[in-house]
């Protein structure tokens, strides 16, 4: 069970957001983020479009603009980002191959409930928790 | 978020067994469970030789023989069966794109233990819990 690639690419570029000493005066840019963590720029481009019609994101144009974070690093919770990254209800399958108890499965219930107990977890832990790692704050040195 | 396709599969084909009257004297093809399920066969056939090398079914030759249960499914929790179908610390791949932070990350481990929440809620049910619904009797009634 593997959260989408989006969610992956999203939580990094936020992580490396929130790992800056003053997080909401930081900007980036797409292209130095997509080479810090090894991704094609094109893909980082889509999700930074994405994460900025969630809200998570702002983008300025011109010199000095960028990326930056919408709110505090303290202010969001991991299960909160990916409650709007995951698609929902999506930890099985119930259509693609017509399963013929689709329409009343206590299973589907009961892994609806496992995926939230994952959400639930995630919300202990706000991106300002998780982006206090000394692994960061050495990639974030290296980028400046 | 998805389950893999094996995991879906297993599920499916453990749900069937679980569902009939004497689970534990039930026996099935996997040609039947396969037709049932809109499976391709061949696709069954790896998934319940898989969950025979798991242990979470036994196959029988000849005449009367076919796919049963190992265990009463009042004592198989699916949190149990899942963390045997799914791959270890897999909810995120740190290595593929060779994540500079995969060292010591602490996203990773908010996300294992988010993982093993959603295993541990899943622990809340039986396979026979699961199993008592109406449309999966309907289901089995039409497959007898």
């Amino acid at each position: 069970m593997q959260l989408t690639r989006f969610s992956d690419l999203a939580l990094r570029l936020l992580l490396y957001l929130a790992g800056h000493d003053k997080p909401m005066e930081t900007t980036a840019t797409v292209r130095a983020v997509s080479e810090l963590f090894n991704v094609p720029y094109t893909h980082m481009v889509k999700v930074t479009h994405q994460l900025g019609r969630k809200g998570w994101l702002t983008t300025t144009k011109g010199k000095g603009g960028g990326l930056r974070l919408s709110r505090p690093p303290e202010e969001v919770r991991i299960g909160e980002i990916l409650r709007t990254t995951e698609p929902a209800n999506d930890v099985i399958d119930c259509f693609t191959q017509a399963c013929p108890l689709r329409s009343a499965c206590t299973l589907k219930e009961a892994l609806d409930r496992a995926y939230e107990a994952f959400f639930r977890e995630l919300d202990q832990y706000t991106l300002a928790d998780v982006a206090a790692m000394p692994a960061l704050q050495k990639l974030i040195q290296i980028s400046l």
